[in-house]
């Protein structure tokens, strides 16, 4: 097997263009999830960049993100270039981010293998990332098809994608996309030990990438290759853009592509959905506290205190979630944490844009 | 009977020292409960003084308390005064305190009838509190004796001293001024109809006063008129005051004086001892939620936020108390008030003072 990293330059392209509400008050549409140290060692943005570092040059780090957030985003990343801070008019999901990637990659690194990576997961041991984005990236190279991810699950999520895989060895074969399953369902699919978690990480050749959107979802990236076509006018990228479908790229795509290949994981993952999710990543005192920030607890037990710049103190009080931020606060049981999405939209129907 | 009204200048003498933490994070040492607007309309110094309206002439009304409290305290009250803002050089307790009203208002109103009124009780039904201040001024002006305010109590409290009476009428002798009970006591003084709380509100003409402090506390008053004999220098009276014990006018004062009439009380009356005390001024909504400020409530019972500048959120929550300050938060069980005491003590060995 020839070495892929002399043959084909390896690209990441991080999709950064998350708004998620879920960590509010922390979370606002001006600071989501990827710009937020609730994980590890400063940003989950950040984060996501560094575990690259070594193994990939900085000049094949893509992000992709909003108008809104191409700033800060730039701002959090010096590292890599400000011109491959690539900015979406506007966010229309997975597969216009991805359509807009290739075309503006391919035209700086042709011939690439193209690693997406999500800028808001949690990934432990990255010397497995890595060793998995390699295998991913020679198959993707060398046997020319696309190759997702599939994350081995660990409890029967429900509000995941499944990937079911057949064959042996490091790569699978993806037999089927399967979407978010009832309990039951989710329970069968933990057991079976053919079903990981579909968590949108690909690796593709650019060629292949373009070889089969324009195949399955053309829709995707005739307006794009127009512009390119058009000289790629930044000033017209919004009209553009503005015609592609709003779909995911695994509708768009990855259900429709045959032969697709899955790389089972080995590194641990996380979406880190919610504030309970975050949580796992913290290891509690021994009354079962977390404590970010100045706390004084009393009598307190199985509760999380996410400090700002004031002292919290807590007195005969339990399983409690407590987000504490410069103009909103938090305080929610622990089993209610998906309230907080309730609580997003009474702040949206009540107009106070500014506390979102 | 003469009106007294007309014989003896009516004297108001407001306690306004207090530095209590139990409102913690609301109050702190140069904002204590007295400044609190926790209770009623504005701050509980300012209903003190309002509820006199009408009542007392401005310039007969005074208000004892610390240097480091007298500019605010002048402050929030321009309707008396600045010179009536009687400035203790340091916190002595109340005998010391009611001495130094003593010698300073004899020599401005001399003849008075002196009313000793805290600063940070909440007093319902005004026009019966006034009519109860009447009774006990003629009382004090015209059987010349000591008189104390008694509260009837409302539940078996074992914090308060006790004032046992005998005798009929609107004014009652007292029997014997009683220690703070243990619960089968206290519900024995409950039922029994003859026990008052002690508030530690009295009325006294200057002239008793000062002969019944040299009878049975001479040490109370002498360094004061020894600083008004030579002159009553202002600089000098922090070294008069600390010469002053240390001691409440009920163990210096009232324990010891015979004759002494207690007035039972018809207002409501309530010290604000702690939050969940001041919680029973508010109406709670229909589930049991009080709240001061914004916040947004999902699936909470039984809970009250008192909110400062920030949006509170809470969700699948239920008997908390959460007080939202500048920059420090208080969540607590509703049952564990009392650690707020704890709380500041923590602060206090941390050497957090910039939160006292």
């Amino acid at each position: 097997m020839p070495d892929t990293k002399q043959q084909a330059p390896k690209i990441a392209v991080v999709m950064a263009g998350g708004r998620g509400t879920r960590f509010w008050p922390r979370s606002r549409s001006s600071r989501p999830k990827q710009f937020l140290s609730i994980v590890g060692e400063g940003t989950l943005l950040h984060q996501t960049v560094a575990r690259l570092d070594g193994h990939f040059r900085p000049e094949h780090i893509f992000v992709v993100t909003t108008a809104e957030l191409a700033e800060e985003t730039r701002r959090m990343l010096p590292e890599i270039p400000a011109a491959n801070v690539i900015v979406e008019p506007e966010g229309r999901n997975t597969a216009p981010c991805l359509a807009l990637a290739l075309v503006e990659i391919e035209r700086r690194v042709p011939g690439g293998v193209m690693v997406v990576l999500s800028a808001d997961h949690w990934i432990g041991d990255p010397d497995l990332f890595i060793e998995d984005v390699e295998t991913a990236v020679k198959h993707a190279a060398w046997e020319r098809e696309l190759v997702v991810f599939g994350i081995r699950p660990t409890y029967p999520e429900t509000g995941y994608g499944y990937i079911e895989a057949e064959g042996q060895g490091p790569v699978l074969r993806v037999k089927a996309f399967r979407e978010k399953p009832p309990m039951d369902q989710a329970i069968q699919y933990l057991a079976s030990g053919r079903h990981f978690w579909n968590a949108g990480l690909f690796v593709w050749t650019l060629q292949d990438f373009r070889a089969e959107l324009t195949r399955h979802a053309p829709a995707v990236l005739a307006p794009l290759d127009a512009w390119v076509a058009a000289g790629a006018d930044p000033e017209s990228l919004a009209e553009a853009y503005g015609q592609l479908p709003e779909v995911a790229i695994d509708v768009a795509l990855m259900e429709k592509a045959e032969g697709v290949a899955v790389v089972p994981t080995r590194f641990r993952w996380s979406d880190v959905g919610s504030w309970p999710a975050a949580l796992e990543f913290h290891e509690p005192d021994a009354d079962g506290n977390v404590v970010k920030g100045e706390a004084i607890l009393l009598e307190t037990r199985d509760s999380a205190f996410f400090g700002g710049k004031r002292l919290i103190a807590a007195s005969g009080v339990s399983d409690l979630i407590v987000v504490d931020d410069e103009d909103a606060l938090l305080i929610c049981h622990r089993d209610k944490a998906q309230s907080v999405k309730k609580i997003v939209e009474r702040l949206k129907a009540e107009g106070r844009e500014d506390l979102l």
